[in-house]
Formats: C-alpha cells, sequence, structure tokens
C-alpha cells in the first residue's frame, strides 16, 4: 500500500520567499535553488509571474529563472496568474506552470474578487497555451481543508474545483491545506474526491504544519498511496493568516518521515539541511524545522 | 479500530518542568495543575521524589504535592527512583507512582550506571510497597526507538524489558521515544511487543517531537487503538540530549488531532492553551506548541 518512493516538490523558493517580509536577492534564490538541486530535489517551484505591484519580492522572477543552472532530470516549475504572466512566464522556459483556485467561495470572492468558476475559467485560454508549448500544468486547490474566512470546506466543494480543472486541462492537481487545519481522516476523505478525477500519480498533497498536523497528513495520505508532496524547505513561508504561526511543512521534517518509513526520495537529508541553513542565515532566524535544528544542534555539540 | 475515546497524561509539571533550565516556584507549579485539572486533563504527572542533589528542580515536591487542590476522578502521579523516593512519595498520597527502566543498555549503564535487568530489580520492592498500599504502578521504558549513546534500539529490547517490568509487578507500560527518532511503521512494531505482554488499555505512548514525528506517531497508534499517550503542555521540557530541539510532544497539538478525528478527550482546548500560556509566561517564552501558537495569533488579531 505505502509508495516505494515519493517525489517531493520543494516549494520554498516561491511558496516560501514569497510570504517571507524579508527581501531575498535574486543570487541567494538562485544559491538556494542550486543547493536544493544538489541535495537530490527533482521538483523545485522556483518563482512567480505574478505583478510585481502585488508580489515585489519575485519581480526578479526572469533573472531568478536565467541564473540557474539547469540539471537534466529536474523539473522547475512557476507561478502563473493569467495569460500576462504565461508571456512572460515563456521565455524563461519553465517545465511547469502552476495555476490555481480555492475550493473556498469566500477565499475566492475576498482574494481575487470573482467567484470560483469564473477564476477557474479564466485559466482555461493560460493552460491551452501553456500545453500547445509542451509545458506541464498543475493546479492548486487552495483552502482544500478550512478556510480563514468562511471556515469550514465541505469535500463536496473540494471535488468541485477539482471537476473544473480537469475541465479545463489542469494535469496535476495538488491539495492544499492553506491554513493547515486538516487531521488525517479528513484529508483522507478529500484525497479520495480528487482521485475520483486524476490518476494517483497526478494527486498531491501541499500541506502547513500550522496546528502540528502536516506529518500526520503526510503519512495518512502515504497510506492510500500518494506519493507527491509539497514542502518548503526551512519550513520557509510562514502563515499569512495567523503571525507568529508555522505555515508550509518542512521539507526536512516529511523527509526524515519518508526514509524512517524505508521510502525512497533521492534526497541527502545533511545536504537539505545544509540547503535550509543557507536559506534561514540569510533570512537572519533559525530554520522552521525540527529536524532541521535536532541536525543542527548534534552537529554543533559533535 | 479507532478508539472513541483516548485518555492523555500531561508529564508537563513534572518531566517537563524537569528539564527547564529555569527553576519555577512551588506556587507556580500548583497554579499549572490546577489549569490542566480545569482545562479536562484527568491524569496528571505532578512532581518526582528524586534526591535533590541529582534534581533540585523537584526538592518542592511534597510542597506541590499538598497544595494541589484534588479534583474527584484526577489521578494524580510521581516518579520514584527507588525505595527511598517511594518513603518520602507515600505521606503525600500520590494516586499513582512512575517508575522507569531503558531499552538501551548503553544508556542504562550511562544514566544510572547499572544493567537493565539490574535497574528493575531494584523496583521489584517498590513496587510491592506501592501496590500494598493501593497505588498503580506505572512504568516508563524510555529509548524505546532509539537511543542518544548505542543509537538503533530493537524492537527486541524493548519488549525485554517490558517483560521485566510484567515481571517485578509494573500494571501499565509507557513506551517512550526518548531522543523523538521513531516514525509511525517502527513505532507500531515496538508498540505490537508491549501488547504482547500488556492489555491494551495498559499500554501507552510518549513521544518527543525532536524530529517532528511525534503526531504521526500518536496517529499510528491510534489505528491500532491505543489510548493512552503522555504528552506536555505547552511542550514543556525540551530535549536534553540535542540543545534548543523539540522534547515532548505538546499536549495542544495531540488534542487538536484527537478532535480532528472525532475522538473524545474531555479536554477543552481553549482552557489547555491558556495553562500553556500562564506557564510559558512564567519561563518568559512562547509556547513550544504549533496549536498554541497559533490559537494565540488568532486571539490577538481578533
Amino acid at each position: 500500500m505505502f509508495p516505494q518512493r515519493v517525489t517531493l516538490v520543494d516549494v520554498g523558493p516561491r511558496d516560501g520567499l514569497q510570504n517571507e517580509k524579508q527581501a531575498v536577492s535574486a543570487a541567494h534564490k538562485v544559491e538556494l535553488v542550486h543547493r536544493l538541486q544538489a541535495a537530490g530535489l527533482r521538483e523545485i517551484e522556483v518563482t512567480s509571474f505574478v505583478s510585481p505591484k502585488w508580489v515585489p519580492q519575485m519581480a526578479d522572477n526572469a533573472e531568478v529563472m536565467a541564473g540557474v543552472q539547469r540539471q537534466p532530470g529536474v523539473r522547475y516549475s512557476v507561478l502563473v496568474p493569467n495569460m500576462k504572466g504565461l508571456e512572460a512566464a515563456l521565455p524563461t522556459r519553465p517545465d511547469e506552470i502552476v495555476v490555481f483556485g480555492a475550493a473556498s467561495e469566500a477565499f475566492s470572492q475576498r482574494n481575487i474578487n470573482c467567484s470560483i468558476e469564473e477564476s477557474i475559467e479564466r485559466f482555461r485560454p493560460v493552460v491551452e497555451a501553456a500545453r500547445a508549448q509542451g509545458i506541464k500544468v498543475r493546479g492548486a486547490v487552495s483552502c482544500a481543508l478550512g478556510c480563514p474566512y468562511q471556515g469550514e470546506v465541505s469535500p463536496d466543494e473540494v471535488e468541485r474545483v477539482v471537476r473544473l480543472m480537469k475541465d479545463i486541462g489542469v494535469q496535476h492537481v495538488g491539495i492544499a491545506d492553506t491554513i493547515g487545519v486538516g487531521t488525517p481522516r479528513r484529508v483522507q476523505a478529500v484525497m479520495e474526491r480528487a482521485l475520483k478525477h486524476y490518476p494517483i500519480a497526478e494527486v498531491s498533497g501541499h500541506f502547513h504544519d500550522t496546528y502540528g498536523q502536516a506529518i500526520g497528513n503526510v503519512y495518512a495520505c502515504l497510506e492510500m498511496g500518494i506519493h507527491t508532496f509539497d514542502a518548503s524547505v526551512a519550513g520557509l513561508g510562514g502563515c499569512p493568516y495567523a503571525k507568529g504561526a508555522t505555515g508550509n511543512v518542512a521539507t526536512e521534517d516529511v523527509v526524515f518521515l519518508l526514509h524512517g518509513l524505508g521510502i525512497e526520495t533521492g534526497i541527502d537529508l545533511d545536504r537539505l539541511v545544509d540547503a535550509g541553513k543557507f536559506i534561514s542565515d540569510v533570512l537572519g532566524r533559525k530554520p522552521v524545522s525540527r529536524v532541521a535544528n535536532a541536525v543542527l544542534s548534534r552537529r554543533g555539540a559533535a
């Protein structure tokens, strides 16, 4: 039942750094990507092509993409919010683009000022144009386990967005617990809905550790055979909905779980901890990863 | 398969505060116990009757026990290392005593200067004397998933201590991942060994979150029907083997998991967060609980 091998997508350079208060230079971002691929990551969410008016942290997107010395076998993805973003992204040759929608109507209205259905429909030409260029399209479903505005989000609501994404040609669906309130059985119920529409290789979990549940939720997904997860090195990102609280689950912590279960990742945990330490030093703080802090403490004592 | 109800033993006042650098007054300890029972905890490890030469933090043990206004239905336990400790503990009327042994020979030699077998054998008259007074005896098996000195610890080694404890009349066995390196399948393998010798109501899990795995490990135990766990409010205690790393799993985080799974605990999470905030304020730091920090952040924003 458990997968033999799991693919981790490190979203630290994009989803992580976008939600850090402190600005990070393009050179440091490139260095982070290099360290992640050297540690064995084979999928990296590098940057986003959102308007710099809204997300100034990612204004250096083209510079970062150009700076990365690509390794064969590594997939570099970028987030695009619309056709304008795709057009800006295309010359940088991403292997994959990420589009997004919320499972919560309240979140969609508050965050992108339109209904869920409209938001997905707007991505239709973006998906078509990307696929015409041979670029894979991943869809991120936010608020799949709960919403900061409406609270409860039902599995039915999640399934609705998954179906809409399928309908416009999205090839992979990532189920995201944006506020970290999910617990294992509820996560499994939501994942079952996604698996009704996508094969298991094209369904991934994106968990936040805001309430300390991410590792339990990854484990519950593994029991279902799900074998792709997002994670963020050093827990980069924090939680935009609760200041001072934890956001993205740390890649280091997920790797420790997987290796403990005898599941292959291709990742060298020590080098991953180094990558997280590097970017945490740039940010002037400790990694938000229990594994990283334990490993660094042990190294200090040795 | 999942239990309908789970009992949490809050070990914060003893195991937690014993491993905090900063001294806490007896009055604050008593207040913490009061707040824990007001939050719905029905088992509390209050203090230890170890020599104040070794554990000065617990020198106020009798004062703390005398200060607690007991609630019917709550079980108050104390750690005792030997007959002298039991004799000091008896006048304070504990409901339960905790004795201990390591699954790792290296740990036993380094920490208590004798073999595992000798260490358990020394508890035989203590267990007899306690049971003769109608006091329940719980045994804590440390290093059940790994040892800071010898590294790997096999399920065979754990089963050996469990059998020795059973042999001297210990009534409940707590399987402790002292350094937090356990992951779910290994935890299940170890728990199976304990369940060969004790009924499921008398086997508990004590997990440390040093590598972020505690919630996954609790979940894996729940799948086996195990329904008693130790936890420490606000994650009190830290990790004595890795400075700055996390120790005991926070009670708040376990309660969030259980309630999310629809499992009853009798605990009011908001009051528990208050209890953790109280003692964290005394210690002058933030709670080491993701749930506590998220809840406190949300409250601050509201």
